[in-house]
């Protein structure tokens, strides 16, 4: 009697691994990181096989190792990574921009995974899709155990976007583009809602890295920024990410800390627009004027995730003109892959750096 | 020694009215309208004056009077009108599709009175003018006694937008023009966001007469529109206006009753809009659960009034492919001017039509 597999659909090729890929598998709270060995890989015949380089550690991996999010185990946490492509299945891959991908290829990804056919991949929400992936988030099994950035290797399905980047970059600019730059760069482009930035004023609450990248990228478009946090050193960084005071009411107000809500909403000028997207794990709920919103003409806009195009936009700018801005001291420590339930420990500690970063192999 | 008159600033030219003009004046809850009369206007260069063909009672000026909304006394109540252009100021004034008014233009005006020069104006939001004034809503003396639509004229200022109308419409149809026409107008043109509305499912919640204006609005676009209201009969009114059942989530939702926001937020789908336009007074605020609009993608727009634009477009509706929906049935009862006491009961009692008019001179 042979062993029982549970396969994904479609034709796959075995790659084995010589040494095994690391994966950092999470069973639940109060339980440490188990390091399993996978000495190969079913690849899919559009799926693209990366060697991490730099993994960071985002604000909802430590929600959920805190038990404040609900997360199916086991499972590889992290979706904030950069690495290279050591393999591409046998029909190929391409990159965002349409380009194929070779092996070689430094990149970042999405976290998501999304089917490009049901309707809402159609209406421009891939982030949502009907059958989504999220890199990080899902059980491991169904689609091998190399599903999270916390391991050396991650397999990318076909679904996701790739995008290649700058040899010159540093990776600890570049790991937290396929969350925190990304998410920030969407928040940004719903509240300019097509306008020219130019002179309008913003208000970001929370210098965490979506809201210190939000700054910066405003800030470079020609908006006005000012940045509100209740700890002095991260409103310090934040003037280095283009950050200073308003002269008047904000026209755009970026909620970026899931802590103001109720201020975001109350802050904002007549006819301005506010945008959530720090709201990503439960809270109580905010009381709502209705009638303020109205008669001050408000929007109110939701932002979580985003697209490939805004992938690929954020990574532009990391690459372009955001070198202006010190994105590389996000990364306040760096720590071996198999230290990780201690990186998650300092990453929860008061006075944390936004990011500490793993890397495999050391 | 001569008496001393408030008179606004600006060249003005003294025109007398034989009969004298008649105004409404109301002074506060409890107490019944004082019916004065006006002998004269002093008109502003850009003035012109209006001789009120039929005003509507809105639901605002029904909330007024029951103390449900702070209004200052004494002023002449009523924005819902269509008139007669009798008179015009020395410099002339225009329409808003730019042509001249002329005396005999039968013509509807929009509530609010804008400079044009505030940032907010020149934002695209003269409704929100730093020096706003409001037909039906100000008090009475500093730019005359003929300021709201229940009286037999109206003194139009600069900065009102002023549209010609078609003589073939009834009166009744235009009317509600300048309140509930061009404000369903400007919540259907932030719900569609620059989109075309083909085939977009749009649930609008309150059938009043901004609900069912909307739901025509959307279903001439090409949008499938629901419209859930408490009462049978409203609803069958509604099938009238263009409404019928969604077969799948709403892309858009209208709270146009003021009474559904929380159904509103809970019941529009992943990526779609909340337009909040009918939470004109004041409420229990409602509990907003910022993670659901964030991992929603959720956005919640805040209409209130309109630009004059609007209401032009609102009017060209009307005049057009509106016609082929009951507007005229929303004036259930015709009252004259001095009944506006009775009319006013008449408008808050359960079961009133969704109009009542007034006209001079009966």
């Amino acid at each position: 009697m042979g062993t029982l597999l549970i396969r994904p659909p479609g034709h796959h090729r075995d790659v084995a691994l010589r040494p095994a890929a690391t994966a950092m598998v999470w069973i639940g709270e109060g339980h440490p990181h188990e390091m399993i060995a996978v000495p190969g890989v079913s690849l899919g015949d559009a799926d693209v096989l990366v060697a991490v380089e730099m993994s960071t550690i985002c604000g909802s991996d430590v929600h959920t190792v805190q038990g404040r999010r609900s997360a199916p185990t086991p499972l590889v946490l992290g979706h904030e990574s950069v690495g290279r492509v050591i393999a591409i299945g046998d029909d190929g891959a391409l990159a965002v921009d349409g380009t194929p991908l070779r092996i070689g290829d430094r990149v970042v990804w999405s976290v998501t995974v999304s089917c490009a056919r049901c309707d809402r991949c159609l209406r421009g929400l891939p982030q949502k899709c009907r059958d989504l992936g999220k890199y990080g988030h899902d059980r491991i099994g169904v689609h091998g155990d190399l599903t999270g950035a916390f391991g050396s290797h991650v397999q990318l399905r076909a679904g996701t976007a790739i995008v290649r980047v700058p040899e010159a970059l540093p990776a600890a600019v570049l790991a937290p583009a396929g969350c925190a730059t990304a998410t920030a760069w969407a928040a940004v482009a719903r509240a300019a809602q097509g306008r020219d930035l130019e002179g309008v004023t913003v208000r970001i609450h929370g210098a965490g890295l979506v809201g210190l990248s939000a700054a910066a990228i405003a800030a470079d478009q020609g908006a006005l920024v000012e940045v509100l946090d209740p700890n002095p050193e991260r409103r310090a960084l934040a003037a280095r990410f283009g950050a200073t005071a308003l002269d008047r009411e904000p026209d755009v107000v970026i909620e970026a800390s899931g802590h103001a809500v109720a201020e975001a909403l109350a802050g904002v000028t007549v006819g301005g627009i506010v945008v959530l997207v720090g709201s990503v794990f439960p809270a109580d709920p905010v009381p709502l004027d209705a009638e303020s919103i109205v008669r001050r003409l408000v929007t109110v806009a939701g932002v979580h995730n985003y697209t490939g195009a805004e992938l690929a936009a954020a990574v532009g700018f990391l690459a372009g003109r955001g070198r202006a801005y010190p994105f590389a001291d996000a990364v306040g420590a760096v720590r071996a892959l198999a230290e990780i339930d201690e990186a998650l420990l300092a990453a929860a500690a008061p006075g944390a750096p936004l990011r500490i970063a793993l890397v495999p192999g050391r």
